[in-house]
C-alpha cells in the first residue's frame, strides 16, 4: 500500500533497476523494501535518495550503528512509523543491542523534555554557548 | 532573559543549591548556564529534570559523546535553538570533532527528508519490519 | 472510528445538515468524509471550520489545484495519515497528475532536510532576506 | 518587523478597523499587537482568524484561563517564539500565577517525551483505549 | 507489539514489580497499560519516566483534570496515536466531558493555526510581551 | 555567525569554489547565501544538498513558483525562522505576488489546524481515500 503503488523489480525500467540492484549490493541483501519501491515510481528522487542516503550512512569520522542510531532517533522524534520500524531494524544489523536500544530512546525522550522547558521558559542563550 | 527571570545561586535557597553543585560537580564547571536558573522558580521540575538528565546522558551501553550527539540531533530536527547552542557545546567537550559534527547534521537532514517521503507517499510497514 | 464517534446525516440536526448540504453542493459530491462527522458532534467548531476551509480554498491569487498541494504538502510534512489521504485525493480531483505529486514531494522532503541544516548550523539570516 | 509590514490603525481601511475595534473591545484593551497588524494586508484571513479566536476562546464548558494556559501548552510544544511571549501575557491576564505556569510547563515537558517514547518503542494502543 | 516486546506482571523482577504496584496503586486500577510494559525492559528508565509522570501529574496549583487536559492537547498537537488514545480516557476519568474534549481540540487547533501564522509572517514580538 | 563559520568565496577550495560558481550561475546572483557558506565546511555534503536543492527547484510538472511556494509552505509549518526569510525572497523572485504570499499562509495555518483537529479525534481514514 503506497499512494502510487509499488514498482517490483520485474516491472521496473533499467533506471530503477539499477538502483535497485546498488541498493541490494550496498546492503548485502536480496530484497528491495517498500519505501524505495514507492519512490521508484519517480526515478530522478528514487535516484537522489538513494544516493544521498548511501553517501550519507556510509562510515566516515562516524561509524556505521551510531549513524543508523542517530536516523532512528530523528525518525522516533519525529514519530514515523515507517521510518522507526525500517531503521530500527537496520540499527540492530549494524550492531546496536537491546540495551543501547534503550538508552537511545531515553535520550529521545529527555530532549524532546527540555526542548520544550528551554523554549517554553523563553530561555536565552548563555554567551559562552553562542557560535562564532 | 526569561519567562520567570533566573535563580542565581546567591539567591537561591537551599534545595535549588543542592541541585547547582551537583551539576557543577558533575559537569566539572564552575557555573550554571541559562535553562537550570530559568527553571529553578519550580524547585521540583528543576530537580527531576536534572536527575533524568544526569541518569540518562551517564555513560552505560552507550558513550558520552554518542549520547550528546543523539541530545543534538533531537534538539537540531526540532529546531529548539538554545539547545543546539548548549549542546553542541556539551557535544564538543565530550568529544565531537568538526567532521562528526558535520556527519551528525547530514543524517539529521536526511532522515527528515526520508520521513517525509515515507510518510508523504503513505509507504506500508513491510512485514519483515514490524516488531513483534 | 473517531473518539466521540460520527453523526450521520440523518441523526444531524439542522445546524449540522446545513453545513453537510453546503459541504456537499461546493464539492460537486454526494457524500461526507468522516472528518466532518468525527467534528459534528460540535456544530459551533464544524461550522467555523468548513467555513475557513472553504473560504480558504476557494480559488483566487492561487487556483484550486495549487491551493490544494499546498494543503497536501504541509500534510505530508507534518505527517498527518488522514490528512494526506484526503487532499491527495482533492488535489488529485482538482487535477494533480502523479508526476506532479512525485514533483511536491520531492519538495517537500528537501525543504524538510534544507530546515533542520538550517537550523542545525544556527545559520544567521542574511540581511538580504530580513523583511523591512 | 514582519514580511508584509505593519498595518497601523490610522492607515487601516474600514473592514480592518471594525476587527481592530473588535478586538479592543473583546480583550479591553487600546492596543493591538503584531500579529494582527502583520495579518492585516489579507483582511479576509484576518477577519477569519480573529472570529475564529474570539470563539474558540471564549468561556464555554471551558473557562478562560484554561483555554489559555491550553493555547499557551500548544505553543510552547510547537516552539513558536511569538505565540509563547503572548500567550503568557493572556494566560497571565487571565489568571495563570507562576505556579500554574510552571506545573504547566512541567506537563508540557513531560507529554513530549513519553510521545517519543511510546511512538519509539512502537506501542500499541490497548483495547481499552481504543474508540468507539 | 512494540519493539521489545511487553513486560507482564508475572514475568516482572521485583523493581518493574514496585512500579507496576505504584501505578496501580495512584490510579485505582488492577491492569497496567502498554507504555509502561513496553518501557519495562530498562527498568531505569521505567522507574524515572513513572516518577516524573506521578509526580507531574499529581494536583498542585493546577487540578488534576487540567493537567491531563494540557497533556492530551500536547499529544494531539504532536499527533501520538498512542498518547491521544491513552491520555483521552485519563482526561475523561479525571471529569473531562465531551463539550470540554470538543472545546479543547478547538483551541488545539487554533493554536497550530496560529502558531504558523505568527512564524510564517515573521512576525517581531510586541516588547509589551518580551519577558523581563 | 553559524556553528562553523562561514566559508567565504576567496577562502574556498576547488571543489567548494565549483559548487559556489554554479549556485550563481543557476540563480542568475553574483554572492552566496549564509546557507551555503555553512555547509562548506563539509564539501560532500555541501554538493549533494545543492544537487539536490537545483534538482529539485527545477522546473518539471511544476513550474518555478509554485515549487518555491511549497518549499515556503513547509518552512513555515516547520517555523524555521532562516527557510522562511530565504524562499519568501526565492518566491517572490519567482513571481509570487503580496497575494499569492496571503493566499498561501491562509492554506498553511488551515491545514495546520485540520490536521491536528483529524489526529486528535482520532478520525478514521474513508474507505474511499485509502491508496491501493
Amino acid at each position: 500500500m503506497a499512494t502510487l503503488g509499488f514498482v517490483e523489480y520485474d516491472d521496473a525500467g533499467p533506471e530503477v533497476r539499477a538502483v535497485y540492484d546498488d541498493i541490494m549490493l550496498t546492503r548485502n541483501t536480496d530484497w528491495i523494501n517498500n519505501f524505495w519501491k514507492a519512490l521508484a515510481h519517480d526515478p530522478a528522487t528514487l535516484k537522489r535518495t538513494w544516493q544521498s542516503v548511501k553517501g550519507g550512512l556510509a562510515p566516515g569520522g562516524l561509524d556505521a550503528v551510531t549513524k543508523e542510531m542517530l536516523y532512528l532517533a530523528v525518525s522516533a522524534s519525529n514519530q514515523c512509523a515507517y521510518c522507526i520500524a525500517s531503521h530500527t531494524a537496520a540499527a540492530r544489523k549494524a550492531g546496536m543491542s537491546d540495551a543501547m536500544l534503550s538508552e537511545l530512546m531515553a535520550v529521545v525522550g529527555m530532549a524532546n523534555e527540555s526542548n520544550r522547558l528551554a523554549s517554553g521558559y523563553q530561555v536565552e542563550i548563555d554567551e559562552a554557548f553562542k557560535p562564532r
